[in-house]
């Protein structure tokens, strides 16, 4: 069995941002030499998501809109008497997840045709961590 | 390490339906020859989920309202701008999932005794593929 | 290709509790011997989650009250025609998701440093199985 770890850097300039990865995973897949087996795209830190879904700029759109109404911005949560402001980010982060996993077949991720990763911020505007793990022959 | 991909496609005589496949998977672990692993069965569509939960008709209708209420149908998505009618679909493969991972042990899906596998689809009416992908040894 | 699998049984005092479970995961990746590898986490009931977020007291009332406010409890669900009476258990289930899939790197669970793994029950009071598979070499 071969293993394969990437962690990848994102710092966005904006708080909310979904960032387009599926050739950053793609390529992890490549430089595993991996030909079958599974690749877990993984969020490192509890206020970013990765899902997978349409690259369509007004679905985006809607998905932001739709988080802020299940998971809203506000200064009411508990979380926030720790000094933070991020409770939003936590929620939104629960709702979408904060990992997918992949096949890998024939040495590539195995998606569908409109299968798209996303790395989703919900608290940017400072250095954070995702992992891309790959096992399998 | 062996594995063991199929794909299943399915097409749906309604727009919506919850199919119960835990056979199914079974079925592919069966045929796998693997006895101790990971299973992962993901939609390989954005508009169709899969999850893990009970055989209850009363239970399958309340998740249908429950997800009709936080991802409603509805004319107002911008992804609708694209000719797309089925912003609310993409929702609801969000909040519910589009892939589970269930263990492989002594060669069998190693569910709780309440725990199905369903396929949901959102969109249906046209065919749709949903993959299982099986690695261990 | 070494596989590890563990059974865990909870029985909560209250109807929903939050138990940290990182530790107890991180002994199971320690006895298994795996370096390099895939650790899932997974509720083996319908009416119990897994999730990994803030090990911090008032964010966990968010969550708390944020289930309680997308997924209520109430006299009216249709399950709740079979005598159950934990409609409300099984949305909380599906919001939250049952389980996460944890990379192993190094003979540890490769986690961010704010990343903790919660067992969440949502029908407590009772007996409940939770599995541990880790695979890899």
């Amino acid at each position: 069995m071969k293993s394969h770890t990437h962690y990848h850097y994102f710092n966005t300039k904006k708080k909310r941002e979904y960032i387009l990865i599926t050739d950053m995973v793609e390529k992890q897949v490549n430089q595993s030499g991996i030909k079958e087996g599974l690749c877990l795209v993984s969020a490192m830190h509890i206020t970013a998501g990765v899902y997978i879904n349409d690259a369509e700029a007004g679905l985006i759109a809607d998905i932001e809109e739709w988080l802020q109404k299940l998971a809203p911005e506000g200064p009411d949560y508990r979380h926030h008497r720790t000094g933070e402001t991020n409770g939003d980010a936590h929620l939104k982060n629960l709702l979408i997840g904060h990992q997918v996993v992949v096949p890998v077949t024939d040495g590539h991720l195995d998606l569908g045709p409109w299968q798209q990763i996303y790395y989703a911020e919900f608290d940017g505007r400072r250095r954070k961590r995702m992992v891309i793990k790959i096992i399998g022959e």
